[in-house]
């Protein structure tokens, strides 16, 4: 390819509104331009990394047997009721009507058309276990899209599915394509990436993994252990934590005027957060208040709630803060009208003596509160039935492991990928049954495996940049050699760049060439700009020595000069060595 | 790949409501399954298919210079507005508001994507000519979905932008992907397709052309002369057609009672149709009444109209009839309102003598009308400008041929690529310009270039099937040999037929094995309905021989006895012909 031809110009200017290095990139590289909010074009340079990408992960799929699909951008909105997500997806699914005014939908993902093609095609315990997967536009309007290809509104992902007819089959296979998911990322050159348990969804399954890209500018907060092998997201992430267990006092109740945090109560009591129980309201999608209470030092994980509550939980309104008889800034659980709200207590605050919350009265606390003493034991049986004692809370840096008791790490990622364990939460929601050995029906437990395609680019580049621009990996970058021609005005640097670049292209090499009249400082920003990892110069004075310039992207050795006869062969031979590299792995 | 675990089920009956044979073969053999009217999933072997067409198709389109992007498919309303397409799509464009009620479109083709991206992009003449495609799914809103993958709401399609900085270029890049279509359909295995004149479309350019599968079951009605070259669709097809002359006699008026239409009107006057004015009446969008007259044995083509009046046209309502003077069932020119329609007269009406038409009064018709003497002559200067005479008639069987007066043929077609000069519409309305050599703004001239890549494959199932099932050429086929075996109680089967089956694949044929216990009757049944080129059969009879059996599925030769040993090089040579055979058509 002659660079002089290719669509999508490098910018010298940082774009307004990209913050992320790969997001920058990609616009100053001409990899890709927005059309609108969370919507873009990929230009002919971004399109030769993702049709790599896919390529690759096709390859992977392959290999555990997938079958490739396609299934449709756009189902009827009566599909999406069988399962009860037409609603529950809200504002995230986008809504049409047809020429008929038939309401229809643009799938967000694709459980429910896989489920309705198993429907028909599966039949028989014979066909199990099975894998279709498919790379497909998925559309889901984010309230906020951001860093360029991070978090679009209309992506490509490449979604799979598998069925099965019992547990330890599925949870075989999930190994596998765990398996099948590290070597996807290692041959793209993922390098920094890890695997975490992740949240289920609310009807999830009983496990699932993330695959996340550590980058410190990743949306995922992440909790590792250095010393066992526990790696989760926040989200469900946990920990015993460090609870100093006290004697127990009398409980008092204290004038707090204006303590409304529990930064301020603890300033005002001169006691450590870790001595408080704070208050975090939610409400369900039908307007049940839930009044959370978590050690005051920690924070609540919203998924955790739900997940304990049963069903999708929002931050409380003011009416249902007043219909659960809770003060704002004042809330505890003593007073609490346990007829008309939820009360859901961390066992940090279950396990620690003598706290200070809230007494549901404006600018008056307790202190010195036990939950069994000064609450449960005060009941009655229909009360403790909406009480929910379980783990809500966060664990930190620092906070004990676990597994091992090791002092955790907290970092952050960008999530690449997904395995879910779904069970039978979707065959079931539509009545999707094989017959098994006996003739009797039963549903196939599923499992289902997300890549981020678009995504994984710039989650590459995010680990794999300098101040310049990316650093690819060959076996996702555009082209495998940059040619750069300086000072074209010589008409036999022309005809000897015409007849390397005839002769490299001929051995199947990519290549692409710069032969535009630019000057040698703007041929290397703009080769910075695009990351291809092998670089070679062509310039007046290299021909007085018969060589040109050999350089490296990633710098991982000093340019030298190469022969003209040579350079052939030392490409052919260090390219595929790169490419052996990455297969290996 | 083993049969037993292939998604796709193949089915014994007929599925309702579906006409035409790859429709039925297509749902029959589990290439795909209907999800709503004109939305369908693609299932493996379909699926296995349509990648091949693509990889062909990606190959055809490199060898042009092309390059891969890929554009959105979703876009604000504000971009389609920038042509004013927002308006003219109508129903057939898919509308939605985002979660913040902005009015977004489902693209039904990508002109407006792609000039957004050429605006920014391309700056300067050096960087022409320049092509960008992507494969990538359309929506359109049809009101009658058909005949399976056909005609679909949702579908995959290869389309492709060239820009120029003359007319010249495009011309001969223009030649350049129209033999580059000639070679795709080749080798795709094609056979009856031709390419004919098509529709520019009101606003587009100057020339364009349809790639047409011949089928009986097609949509378009082709216009073809078997002496010379000429070649059109119906709808831009023209014909001298065979005009007698007669000397003018003086018109009368005549009663005739409901004689309403030309078949009546010929039978009360005892004269033929060729000896009659037709009126066909249509109305332009803004509902000025358009009245067109044609030979009464002739049909008038509404496309042709609406490029003679430069708007679209619909049919006319009640109300523009009467504003136009006319009366339904006896439409003549004489009398309308010409300060308040426009009246469009074919050739053959003009060149006619001696012709019965409507008098525009009920149930009177004149006899006899002359269109100079006794309509023309007659009007103002500033009537005569909403006359228009010209071309508005459909050609023919034995019409005689516009070019060497041939009798000319009719015959059907599915459209299944198309080519078109768009000139400056795009760019000029989206205000996309390029700097010339003197430094001089300039509009690119633009051609686009189609294929229906998800029609292609029922398209070629049409021209190619028995009534058992499609017969596939090999370079779209899902596998390359399909491997039916026998009888699999017997263990030395089982064992011989993994051999053969790892062999095979070791060597990199795809082979597809029935490993079902299956009857042989059900096992070929479903092989025929797959279509697959090559099969071989394994049973107990042919293993006592030593041998398998090799079939053909297009019955090219007489099935035959092959030795064990001998059979994995004979398909491999047989295979490598085949393909050979089809990549240098």
């Amino acid at each position: 390819m002659r660079m002089s031809k290719l669509v999508g110009r490098t910018i010298k200017e940082t774009p307004r509104d990209s913050e992320l290095p790969s997001h920058k990139f990609m616009l100053r590289g001409g990899f890709m331009r927005q059309y609108s909010a969370g919507i873009y074009g990929i230009l002919p340079i971004g399109m030769r990394c993702i049709a790599k990408i896919e390529k690759i992960c096709k390859e992977e799929m392959n290999a555990v047997e997938g079958q490739e699909i396609r299934m449709p951008c756009t189902a009827t909105k009566e599909l999406w009721e069988e399962t009860g997500r037409y609603q529950t997806f809200g504002k995230d699914m986008m809504k049409f009507k047809d020429r008929h005014e038939k309401p229809m939908v643009l799938n967000p993902t694709h459980e429910e058309p896989v489920v309705y093609l198993a429907r028909t095609e599966i039949t028989s315990y014979r066909q199990l276990p099975v894998m279709m997967y498919q790379i497909q536009s998925k559309f889901r309007d984010e309230p906020r899209p951001r860093g360029g290809l991070i978090r679009l509104r209309e992506f490509t992902m490449k979604d799979a599915y598998s069925f099965h007819a019992n547990e330890e089959d599925l949870k075989q296979y999930y190994d596998r394509v765990y398996d099948a998911y590290n070597r996807f990322f290692k041959r793209t050159g993922c390098k920094n990436f890890v695997s975490v348990m992740s949240d289920n969804g609310l009807f999830g399954g009983k496990y699932s993994h993330e695959f996340q890209m550590l980058a410190p500018t990743g949306e995922d907060k992440l909790i590792t252990c250095p010393h066992c092998k526990y790696s989760a997201n926040e989200e469900i992430s946990t920990s015993p934590f460090v609870i100093k267990k006290q004697t127990e006092v009398s409980m008092t109740k204290e004038h707090t005027p204006n303590a409304k945090t529990i930064e301020l109560l603890t300033n005002m009591l001169k006691i450590p957060a870790e001595q408080t129980a704070k208050a975090v309201m939610f409400q369900t999608l039908e307007g049940v208040p839930v009044i959370s209470f978590v050690r005051g030092d920690l924070e609540v994980i919203d998924k955790k709630v739900r997940t304990l509550v049963k069903s999708e939980v929002v931050t409380a309104t003011h009416e249902s803060i007043v219909k659960a008889g809770a003060v704002a800034g004042s809330t505890g659980p003593i007073g609490l009208n346990l007829n008309e709200c939820y009360v859901v207590i961390d066992h940090t605050v279950a396990k620690s003596n003598n706290l200070a919350t809230g007494a549901n009265e404006k600018d008056y606390h307790y202190v010195n509160f036990n939950l069994e003493r000064d609450f449960l034991s005060k009941l009655t049986e229909s009360e403790k039935k909406k009480v929910i004692i379980g783990d809500i809370a966060a664990a930190r840096e620092g906070d004990p492991c676990p597994n091992c008791n090791s002092s955790l790490k907290e970092t952050r990622g960008i999530e690449i990928g997904n395995i879910f364990h779904l069970g039978t939460k979707y065959s079931e929601g539509m009545e999707c049954t094989y017959l098994d050995q006996n003739g009797k029906k039963q549903y196939p437990i599923m499992g289902c495996y997300g890549i981020g395609i678009t995504r994984l680019l710039p989650a590459i580049i995010e680990e794999s940049h300098d101040d310049r621009g990316p650093i690819l990996p060959l076996p996702i970058s555009p082209f495998e050699i940059h040619f750069c021609v300086l000072n074209r005005k010589e008409n036999i640097i022309i005809e000897k760049s015409e007849e390397l670049y005839q002769s490299l292209t001929k051995q199947g090499l990519e290549v692409l060439m710069d032969d535009r009249d630019e000057k040698p400082g703007s041929q290397f920003a703009d080769a910075d700009l695009m990351g291809i990892p092998f670089r070679i110069i062509l310039s007046p004075k290299t021909y007085a020595e018969g060589c040109v310039e050999l350089k490296y992207r990633d710098n991982r050795s000093e340019p030298r000069k190469v022969k003209l006869e040579e350079i052939e062969n030392i490409l052919l031979s260090e390219i595929k060595d790169e490419y052996r590299k990455y297969n290996s792995l």
